[in-house]
């Protein structure tokens, strides 16, 4: 099969390839959502799941066996129970924001309640290690239970960082890794694992998609302060009005003079933002290079997530995956 | 060692006998509990783990085991699994509840905020199966997966019955599974399961643990009608406050007239109470020999975990689970 690269993007290329796989894990998420007791449990979860999510995370795992030759039949529960484990971070992630508004629509909190987001979401976890037990790998519960722990750990001390300007670039990639990189990671591994895979390929498809989850999560970043609305469905400057400290004003930050040092500290610690402020925060953050400097951050990860790939062997599903890697830093040109 | 009954309570006797592997089972507790990065978590996590609960599910597990004569370490580790599922589940509960109090604290919502009990619950549930993926036994993964499960599904099934008139007994009987029940069950099975027993006495201690909680909740919820505060340190009357549908008023509803009828949609469905409420609710309850009839009911839960355990060897820790059943309704006398 022959694509258009121009006009398709990597993620519809992938989804294109593993259209079957992907059916599959659908099926297997509408099952495992039901609840024989609780029917609300199958209400918030589709409101979620059914949203029109992109599936990245477990086309991850798709494409992790697909590419090590996998011809069983878990790696569709594998993707379903990462997908599972993201949908349940989501609902809990909305209650810890307060958040209104989760891929254009209402948030669950919002139409149901929080009481009903933090209940379906300890549901949603509880299944996808279900899910895993019937694998019948320990080895995978090792590391989507670790991984599950890296996420909370990650959640939590963005708690205390969030608005604290003493966090530094190794906090920010830790929450970072917390938020993002470790289900991308655990997503591409247990692909690998699942497929009897060398360690060497296992720890390489590790790599890539801890080094890809940080390179999109910087990119999502940095694309607050200098994206397109329209392009991207964001609002330039919502981590600014949400006071978040992300690694472009961490940049700024660290070299920051007396003067904008006490702009930080006003708007960001203390919250009180006035008009103009937005303006001010991006004139600053180009006095540092400080955009420039996090485009060039994001790039090191994506070279990094390509040369970890680079190691697999040549397969179409490999190509997939190292255009996609470029395609998340892409949206910054 | 002979103790003297009348002045020991069950659960202290079983305290005594397990003390050493009830210390193994803090010491890991503490030991995982921590977090590198996140120093909220184990912050969080001792308030609630180091206020003084009786640590009663960790010794089912630990009970067990001893009892069917297992010799190696990990009655420790799923004792502390155990206990962090638990200590989740509460955090999770306050946030739902919007509890203030728990264990004659405030709870850790209100010390704290929502998002740290949700994140740090969360934690601890990935915490709880790191913990069962080095004990190397998939069965008992299996267990406590699905006793998760049925746990969230049973607080979700809580929120649409708690206030709803339609609620029976059949409803109630699984919340209390989900509640109380499941993780009772799980923590018995669990020791029969690594003791490597016949499938006979593994039914028989998940029959012990699964009646015995049931036992233990519908006593708790009749204590909150006819307990005297000074001895159980609740106020009689909280739950119809919290227009809470617990199995007396269950019962009184299913036989109700026109009259008791709208006083009860009135109280616990509008939730319109009045001075005198309580007293009118205990009237027509004693008119129903509701409170009389539910005491029966727990009576013959823990005949059931009574029989469940007679399968099993004699041996001074079968004699304590058989008194720690009885306890359970003593209070009740």
């Amino acid at each position: 099969m022959v694509l258009d690269h121009a006009a398709t993007k990597p993620h519809e290329e992938l989804a294109r390839h593993l259209a079957e796989r992907l059916d599959g894990v659908n099926v297997l998420i509408r099952e495992r959502m039901a609840s024989e007791h609780a029917p609300r449990i199958p209400e918030v979860t589709a409101h979620l799941v059914e949203a029109g999510g992109k599936r990245l995370r477990p086309m991850l795992t798709l494409a992790s066996a697909d590419l090590c030759g996998y011809s069983g039949a878990y790696d569709v529960h594998l993707a379903a129970t990462v997908e599972f484990i993201h949908t349940a971070t989501l609902l809990h992630d909305d209650v810890v924001d307060e958040s209104q508004q989760r891929r254009g629509r209402p948030t669950a909190n919002l139409l149901w309640d929080n009481k009903s987001s933090v209940l379906v979401g300890d549901y949603l976890f509880a299944r996808a290690f279900q899910l895993m037990v019937e694998t019948g790998s320990l080895r995978v519960l090792d590391i989507l239970s670790n991984a599950a722990a890296t996420i909370a750990e990650g959640e939590v001390l963005q708690l205390s960082a969030a608005r604290n300007l003493a966090t530094d670039e190794a906090v920010y990639l830790q929450v970072v890794r917390g938020k993002t990189a470790a289900l991308f990671s655990a997503a591409t591994e247990v692909g690998g694992v699942i497929a009897d895979q060398s360690e060497d390929k296992i720890r390489a498809l590790f790599e890539y998609g801890d080094a890809l989850g940080i390179a999109f999560q910087i990119a999502d970043d940095l694309l607050d302060y200098q994206g397109d609305s329209a392009s991207t469905g964001k609002n330039v400057g919502d981590d600014f009005r949400e006071r978040k400290l992300t690694l472009p004003v961490i940049k700024a930050v660290a070299g920051a003079s007396q003067e904008e040092r006490a702009f930080w500290q006003r708007t960001i610690e203390k919250g009180d933002q006035r008009d103009g402020d937005l303006e001010e925060a991006l004139e600053i953050l180009a006095r540092h290079d400080a955009l420039e400097r996090t485009r060039a951050d994001a790039m090191a990860w994506t070279e990094k997530s390509k040369s970890a790939m680079a190691k697999l062997p040549e397969h179409d599903v490999r190509r997939m995956l190292l255009d996609l890697a470029d395609y998340v830093v892409a949206r910054l040109a």
